[in-house]
């Protein structure tokens, strides 16, 4: 065995996203067999004292203010962006430009302009790129696009539905925090949730042919300020493949937590998916049972078996895992996807992808009819 | 106690809706104190060996063939209308015409054209009508109207969603059923089991303002015949309370039955609504309980008690019923309705607006575009 | 098609059970294509204004006050006994003398001795017998006993597990009852739920070889009188083959209702019911599916197919039944095996050694060890 | 703020408890604000290279093959035991000698006689010591005895029902592994799960009065060696405050892989958990709701509020955690009762008690009777 490379993170952010993604790095190279080590090198924000406190926590080496400079950093491999959205586009660029691999947090930009300086920016600089949309790397999920293409719930798909709910933001009391700020958010459920889901209709069924949707802000001033991003979005769509899809993003379910819920039809079976029972994937399939066909129903796949993806590195059939994980596995195929030069999806251009989705979303929103993808 | 009125049945139709309907009046009589005493006189159907076998099972005094006479009956105070949608509209404007209080299987008619002569038919006639949405009269569903309008979920609705799902044509040599063409049932999934949850969004939420849809048929050819009608359906839509609405109707989802489920959520709570669970409605409240808000959480009420809708007259709490008992709850509403001469909803006018908002889900899918609904 | 046999009924009885039963005799003659066509002759209880308002509302010919008079009329073919445990024997017996057909509601008997003294005079009398454990007629459970017989749970059963918990008398308050009356009712939640347990148990997993119990009467005084029976009762036990059980009755598990429900665990697989669902079976097999036994999970078996017991009868897949029909296959077997003479399970035999099972139960309580069943 | 207090911990063991403590350690030094700083000092195992392994994975400061010389040295602060029950004795009295904070595996003991000892050992070395049931620190289990202790299900148990299901050794060629030899082990379920099982009984609901049991070895012989431990066992028992206990452990449940579910009903309540979903705690209140009894139902909380026990520390609502995390829960209240010099539930004396919980049920299946505990 020859000596592994070193690969050196920096974090550019350190609040939810960055506690994550900081536990995410030191478990990935704890419970994974990494192809490189993994150095929490620098953790990066514009509150020292804060920063510092994180960097304590999870062992960063170093604390840094001032991005650019960590961007910089020669000693650097890995740039991490963990920060509001309006900040992903010119943190991403700096670092494609330093050769940079560069994990960013979703949605990849403010806008479909802003996705496609980036997908050019880690072209030109040849750098292994990625977003986060840690949903894809649930065990569940990904035994669920194993099943899909092994032709497990057949050849044809016909419907994908999708939502995603929270209630985080029912009461009209609540602040106007930076995600419901268009100028730093982008869009508000829109982009924050439904993003997500885009994201897994695009991995799971392929893309988008058009779309229709709706969108509404129920509070429409919070603190005294206009609310500038969607509450909730209801979308309908086509995939080129023919199958239709039903999608919903909103903050205004009581309830619901995060709540993201997906069923997949296809001519041989169905799959059922909720992330508030992350554990398990819902599995119905017409090919007869050893006893014929009223033996069918969905079957509960509680997936925590060694030979379910990732699950052989944690704990035996039957013990959980929970939210983190999805992170930690992130971090683990990036770290391949890095070493072996690699894509690792989604990358940037999967992002931009769904960037259009939304945007196609967005704006059918807006002028009342369908909006088709190219 | 003076002597109850009694009035004379005339079913039409004699399949499985007639059979359900021919249990329920039976039923109604037997496990509610109608305010008239039952008969059941006549069944009519083309087939009279075949009608005559239902007659004889479920005690229909006479047979007939021929609906024109059954509802020129002068005897006849009731005509229920079982048959396939294209007959719908002339059997009731005959009935109309003759007095008759009419009870009318959903859809109410092949397009609005129709709906809308119906509805003039039976308000010239100054009869009783009523549509056969047997859900409403799910007990579940009942205290979930209940509930709404005591502003258990709070003043403001948010978003309505609604999924009735089956799979009994996926496969593709399934033959082509009357409910498979369009001249005989006007539309496919939207018609037939869409109605049904346009009618509850509408019931439990309020008229709709716009709707946009996109519907498919997944299954070209049936039998060397082109599929004209729609095999599923995607729809959203906004609610004139500015309520959002996310709908879809399919036949094609492999392990679905009959799965209609709803979830609505307002400002102070959320209902969820499973029909292959029919007898649960779960509720989560806003409101702080006594313990306080971190003892929230999705309740599953077991509608069976002795004060929720209906279930006084059947069994003690955790015995369940079933889906005949709400055509049973139906033809109780519908007779108390004839006798004091109320209002039963939905009635045809109830139809018609159901009706108006399926043909803008249709029109929407061939236009690409929002649709309006007065 | 020759002229069929007519069977007259007296129902003795004509409460609770009364109500189920006059509903189930009337729709078995309705739904099921029986041998015979059954009338509904005369309904018996000690209140004659109360009798006479059930035969009016399900249509029995004639009412009578003393059960004697009923079980002794030469033109009744069959005694249903609704009444109250303790005079099961008492009325059973006369019936038998009469030839009568005897259908009779569970517990069969107040104890061991007088459940003996039925069977002799059944089979002296050489009557077809019958006790209504109505539950081994609903569909789920119809459908496991066929599985378990066909082997697809495995040859070998290792552990049988049921609990039936209801919650009507947590109240302190909730007066005395019959059913809380040794004397009525010969035992409290031992035999009138833990007697379904008992036979089920039976009937899936075969006999008893000893068990072990503990009971409880947790509120000592009703109304100013003592209870003298148990509130619940816990129970383990072994089976001849070798199968472990793990029983429990209770009339004091707030939230309870009706809630029966059972697993069953074999070498090859498990199966999972809840009465409060008693529309599904849910059915793990370890068998391993298509793609291996990353695949298994517990299945989730809507049991309204075509194919599943009894469901041809009723209505398409997807829409359920519910508590009372499980009376009308009841009485649809009764009725095939009074035609054709044949045992209808389960019978008095079966009813005495479920008596066995609980007064051994109840001994075990007492004296603080395993007891035995012969 | 002084200067922190620091830490040296020494595990003995380094399997599949070796890895769950290693990364436990590790995560409560990260989430968790401890009193202390932990350092990973010593790990300890027979097999060099393995343990190397294990230690460089998760940062184990030395790595040593004698456990004598690892619970001697005095830079030692905490022993952790995680070695098979067979050593747990011999370690913990040597630990208890030394003067090092004790955290034992369960089961404590291989029976009474040296959980007596050990108990009697760290009494007379004064040490903070525990057993560590991890499950105590489920949130939902944490919550569930917070509410118990409030009284928001009553002040009157009346039933606790336990069960641990798992289904690994089936298969009747899985070998002779270390837990199912009565000399490594000293029970087989009984001890591993049921253990954990009696351990929360006494924790929820109070100290055992009498137990009950019967036990099966289902497969006899493995690898041509005669199996001497239990497969299942059954247990009922009565507690001191009267309620009654209904409890079972097995291995040959098909389809449970650690299927660990409780309900507790008392006079106002009832709370459900499963450690398969276990973010959740299911309760039953039967006060009021404003609504009025009708709106009652088992509640679905999702135990995952910051309000909630140790949710604080890790995501936001919705966000589950896993398996992992009731381990890094008992590491934290450990090292603040080592800092604190308090005792920390459940001690070594509460393991002695559940030890003779255990002896008893194994007793009462050999007697055939029920067994009194003291």
């Amino acid at each position: 065995m020859k000596a592994k490379r070193t690969l050196n993170v920096a974090l550019i952010g350190y609040k939810f996203m960055g506690k994550a993604h900081s536990n995410a790095w030191r478990q990935a190279a704890t419970f994974f067999d990494l192809p490189a080590n993994i150095r929490l090198t620098t953790i990066c924000g514009r509150n020292r004292a804060a920063v510092r406190r994180v960097a304590k926590q999870f062992g960063w080496e170093n604390v840094e203010t001032d991005w650019r400079k960590a961007v910089a950093d020669r000693k650097i491999d890995i740039v991490d962006i963990c920060t509001p959205n309006d900040s992903h586009c010119e943190i991403a660029m700096a670092a494609a430009r330093n050769g940079k691999a560069i994990l960013c947090e979703k949605p990849l930009a403010l806008d479909v302009d802003q996705a496609k300086r980036m997908v050019a920016a880690v072209k030109k600089g040849g750098v292994v790129n990625m977003v986060c949309h840690n949903y894809r790397r649930v065990p569940a999920i990904a035994l669920a696009k194993e099943m899909i293409e092994r032709g497990e719930i057949g050849e044809r798909i016909f419907h994908f539905r999708a939502r995603y709910a929270q209630d985080w933001i029912v009461d009209p009391e609540f602040p106007l925090v930076w995600r419901l700020q268009s100028d730093r958010a982008g869009s508000g459920a829109l982009g924050d949730i439904g993003s997500h889901i885009v994201d897994l209709a695009r991995y799971l069924v392929g893309e988008f042919k058009d779309v229709c949707a709706m969108s509404e802000t129920f509070v429409k001033q919070r603190g005294g300020r206009r609310v500038d991003v969607d509450d909730a979005v209801t979308m309908i769509g086509r995939f080129r493949n023919g199958a239709l899809a039903s999608l919903e993003a909103t903050r205004f379910a009581p309830g619901r937590k995060n709540a993201f819920t997906l069923e997949i039809n296809g001519c041989d079976g169905s799959l059922v998916f909720d992330l508030e029972e992350m554990n398990r994937l819902r599995f119905f399939s017409r090919s007869p049972a050893a006893a014929g066909q009223d033996r069918q129903g969905f079957r509960d796949i509680l997936v925590t078996e060694p030979t379910h993806p990732y699950i052989d590195k944690w704990w035996p059939p039957g013990h959980l895992i929970g939210y983190e994980h999805t992170f930690v596995h992130t971090m683990a195929d990036f770290v391949g996807a890095v070493v072996r030069r690699r894509k690792a999806g989604p990358d940037f251009a999967d992002g931009l992808k769904t960037q259009q989705v939304l945007e196609a979303a967005a704006k059918s929103g807006r002028v009342g009819r369908r909006v088709a993808l190219n």
